[in-house]
């Protein structure tokens, strides 16, 4: 697993329209972008939103934001892909200390829950992908169950969770996080995301059956 | 967990802006416009969907619409809560026939992904109505938890889960239930819902660690 935080670090940011910066100040500017974006597409939705309310968020100049993004449509893209990225980062180095598969999954959830208080507005963002953007909405969940999925057959094949884990309980705990993350994260926060992963992890354990 | 049904039959349709017929004729002329909507916007989404697309696809004049919607909003309205609907009744006997409530959920996440494949706009219409119509899509949700908490507890009280079982239950159990409608039944069938359904029921039942 020590692999998942080490890749983040080196996958390259650009997607098409998006023109990578080549220097630290580029590299802060095109954040600030990305990080208005957010805010904007968040609150007033991809139609509403627009190129210049992003630019007077991030306080930079149109012309910045073309030196980086060909239109709102290749803004949006690239953000849907830093969210997929943060989520990815901020879970990663919990997942990694964790000490057995079953335990990794619940520092995700755990995790994840956390992250959804903090940028509430990714699950409009991800979930407006699917009408805006569907390549991107596909491959933000095509990435993370593969990633979930890559997780369980190294858990399996040391022997901690049971053979024969595979695509279905991959695509089933990343349904769990994402509904967990809905509920507890962005409609009301009257448990802990602790209390939560606690309660899914015990499932992934044992199960509920008698 | 026959209740569930016998439910069905009696809710009222009606929802603000939609005027329940009071006619086995109207009821069909009705129906036959919620199942125009469900095409209208599946394939052409809220915002270039239009009503005169709708009475044309359901063979009805213009006047008939507003005899049963006030508005686009309004048989969009009660379009998610007909899908809903739908949903729960097309697996209800199924869930009711299981004889325990690990097997109910089985019978539950297969007649889904079946109905899915069957009705793919789902997806679209119900995803959408968080953009669009929030109150419906928050309320989709937080019914379909409900019930599958009430099966569970119910479940529990029979000795068949484990006592404890609860609201996170029930949201884990329906987001990879909507997650792998989405990867099983809309995106590819390349795995039968019954496989599927034995993959989660074994889950359930006794987890996957070691």
């Amino acid at each position: 697993m020590a692999r998942e935080g080490d890749l983040a670090a080196t996958v390259p940011a650009a997607t098409p329209g998006d023109k990578a910066p080549r220097t630290a100040r580029g590299r802060r500017t095109r954040q600030a972008i990305l990080d208005a974006a957010a805010a904007e597409f968040g609150e007033r939705g991809f139609h509403e939103a627009s190129i210049s309310g992003i630019t007077r968020r991030a306080g930079v100049a149109l012309g910045s934001f073309y030196t980086y993004f060909d239109s709102k449509d290749a803004v949006f893209r690239a953000l849907v892909r830093h969210m997929s990225e943060q989520v990815r980062d901020h879970v990663a180095p919990a997942i990694r200390a964790a000490p057995d598969g079953i335990a990794a999954e619940r520092a995700g959830l755990a995790g994840f829950i956390e992250f959804v208080r903090a940028h509430k507005e990714i699950y409009r963002i991800i979930d407006e992908a699917e009408f805006v953007d569907p390549e991107s909405f596909r491959s933000h969940y095509a990435t993370t169950a593969e990633r979930i999925g890559a997780r369980l057959q190294a858990a399996a094949a040391r022997g901690e969770v049971a053979d024969g884990v595979g695509e279905v309980h991959a695509w089933a705990i990343m349904g769990m996080n994402v509904f967990l993350g809905l509920r507890y994260g962005v409609w009301a926060e009257d448990r802990t995301p602790g209390d939560v992963a606690d309660a899914v992890a015990a499932l992934l354990q044992r199960g509920i059956g008698r």
